[in-house]
């Protein structure tokens, strides 16, 4: 198989909801996914794996236990730990690269509304 | 912990030697590292591993088995199977993420002149 080049921006330009992460990539047992951020996501926790959240275009907020927020711009990452609880928010649609576990659900612990597939590549 | 959070451009800014990756963020058992290439790699294999490569700025190509290329520029990643020959270049410089196991050295089977230490955090 040929290895091909995956362009993000064409890659985001493929779908339009919110919350709703995206494979693009499998790299060894992880999966690399793009996710349109909007609005208040829930407070969950990832109990088996750590997540990496890159910043591509907008801005995003993570609130974090005991009152701690990160706010992340284009070309900023963090690594949530896992079983680390979280909440992500965006005032205005942020657009994010995640990297997890296949099989990952979004929304961790905290299954409901959001929740959405865990296994759509585009 | 407090999750921080990793400004890309910063932390490029922080060193100047090519084919040198630094290690900027563990998720799980892998690695993500900056590097800044310029001229033409060695070719080699990563024998356990599967690598990402994120053109972060300037444009990179990747010879591959059977004289494919393939040529990334800004917001454009690659997968690199583990097993699969490959020989990254850029004619002027370039800085990439690579997203890897922890423990993989750049120069993979190949080990020479270009080989970098696998555990220099920045």
């Amino acid at each position: 198989m040929k290895p091909g080049v995956i362009n993000l921006s064409e890659k985001l330009s493929l779908f339009s909801e919110h919350w709703s992460p995206k494979i693009i990539a499998q790299m060894n047992d992880h999966h690399f996914k793009l996710v349109r951020l909007s609005g208040e996501f829930v407070w969950h926790t990832h109990e088996h794996t750590d997540e990496v959240f890159l910043v591509l275009e907008g801005e995003m907020t993570i609130d974090l236990p005991e009152g701690d927020t990160a706010v992340l711009g284009p070309g900023e990452m963090i690594v949530i730990p896992k079983g680390v609880e979280h909440r992500p928010r965006a005032d205005t649609e942020c657009r994010v690269m995640l990297v997890e576990y296949a099989g990952t659900v979004n929304t961790g612990d905290a299954e409901g509304d959001l929740t959405a597939p865990d296994d759509v590549w585009i």
